[in-house]
């Protein structure tokens, strides 16, 4: 089975601590690297966790405060002198690549690879990006600037072929893609072998929800709904309620509160204030409210 | 005795490594802080080695490669947000202005504190600061791009009061500040006590250079003669003297030749490439010239 996780570089919120960089995550999916945000210090992080980004082309910024993007011109810079050659996709607000293109000219001249800015609007929900295997959605969040989410969708995955029955048949090689996906297959002789003899279900495509930074919001609840593993940003405890709301932030309870009601398999929870000292409490709180949630944590990888 | 020290925040050169962040470093001396370049994860660091940077006024940058200036923003960014409103002096050549203009009025408008940049001529040795008690040169270095370090000079101390003496003669308060400074002292009967009666020597004043990042230059010497602490950059060994060359960077040998030539007391050495996974082969080879030669490491604070 393919291994589908998500890795967390910093879930800080924007005051680093001892313990937690500013935002950044790399979601592994279908064999892929996603890298979502990228705070101050993410190639350090990468170089940290043992990271190789070579499977790595498509970056996805949420919004454009600093803590989730400070560190792209210093990642970019490295895989310059890394002598990357693929290109590299940024997904963000149309300001980034006003705000990054002065800089990139000065301390990034002949780069070996292609910087590819995709301009999203944050206040839609709608595909932003698709290749072969995975589908990205924008989730239009509420902050105090525009940000939205990703929700990253596997495709449907090919069937898996029993080996045995190919044999049985003689079916030849170059029909095997079409049975992969479904189809039937006709003998010489005519005789119409159905799909499900040949074949095996394939897993349920995984889907990865990416929430960060956003006050509570039930919008997002039918976009996220039943998703393997929602990452959902909870700043504060619920005993500073006011100070989530007024900074456009949630709550680890509120937090918890979308997992429930969204129906999720697993939450991970993050991006928190600096002023937690015993993270736990953060995470008492959510379980309260949803068993299954995780506290997210610098330098840890989770699999869904 | 007041404390002069640097606390190197991050040794590395341009790739981070699990080990080493990118370079910055702070001087302390007469009771202030200064910074010395601000490569990606200075506030980071700060946090992890616990710096206060209440008497941080001013910064230093040595010259425009990312490695040394990319993690002014965040830094700049997170001072807002602790509501510092001291103004921050940043000093640097002029690109470095019109670069992080658009930044800051777009990630840190409404900062609480002010930017203030002057202007330095890398090319130049001559005095870029000065205040009551510390004076600043820069020190024109060789790399591939203008460079300059910085020579931090403490200014002369005040001589120490010998209390019991200033008793003996009843010497009124108002009149310590100028014995202090070396005056003699005129009794009420027109006598003349001697200043050498009535204090000792001070310490004599510190000296701290910072050299990176150069190519060997033995234009330097004459600056940088006799300082009670010298940071050399000793990127390579010198089995890789030719890409030393090329880059326009030191070997270890090489920053003890300069240490020895210019009779410093004490040498750090430090930006060491990612290639040098035991570090220590970089001290022996330097100490081998230069005994006093310390591994530059971060987190660490020297005292000289």
């Amino acid at each position: 089975m393919q291994k589908a996780s998500i890795s967390i570089l910093g879930c800080g919120s924007a005051l680093p601590t001892r313990k937690n960089f500013p935002t950044a995550q790399i979601l592994e999916m279908r064999d892929k690297q996603f890298l979502i945000d990228c705070g101050e210090g993410t190639q350090i992080r990468m170089r940290q966790m043992g990271v190789k980004t070579n499977r790595l082309g498509h970056v996805f910024i949420s919004h454009l405060h600093g803590d989730h993007c400070f560190g792209l011109i210093g990642l970019i810079s490295s895989f310059g002198m890394l002598n990357r050659t693929a290109d590299l996709h940024i997904h963000a607000q149309a300001d980034l690549e006003i705000l990054m293109q002065p800089q990139l000219n000065y301390f990034c001249a002949d780069l070996p690879f292609k910087i590819i800015f995709h301009a999203i609007n944050p206040r839609k929900n709608e595909l932003i990006f698709e290749d072969r295997s995975v589908k990205v959605f924008s989730i239009p969040l509420k902050h105090r600037v525009p940000c939205c989410g990703f929700l990253f969708e596997e495709k449907p995955k090919d069937r898996h072929i029993i080996r045995s029955m190919i044999d049985f048949y003689k079916i030849p090689t170059w029909r095997i893609p079409k049975i992969k996906q479904g189809e039937d297959f006709e003998t010489e002789e005519g005789e119409i072998v159905s799909n499900s003899l040949l074949t095996t279900e394939c897993e349920p495509p995984k889907r990865f929800a990416y929430c960060s930074d956003t006050a509570y919001s039930e919008k997002i609840i039918p976009i996220i709904e039943g998703v393997d593993c929602l990452f959902h940003e909870a700043t504060f405890m619920d005993d500073e309620l006011v100070r989530a709301k007024n900074t456009q932030h949630s709550t680890a309870r509120q937090a918890a509160e979308i997992a429930k009601k969204a129906k999720v398999k697993k939450l991970i929870i993050g991006h928190y204030s600096a002023r937690y000292i015993h993270q736990n409490e953060l995470l008492a709180e959510a379980t309260a409210v949803f068993e299954n949630t995780v506290l997210g944590e610098d330098l840890t990888e989770y699999e869904f």
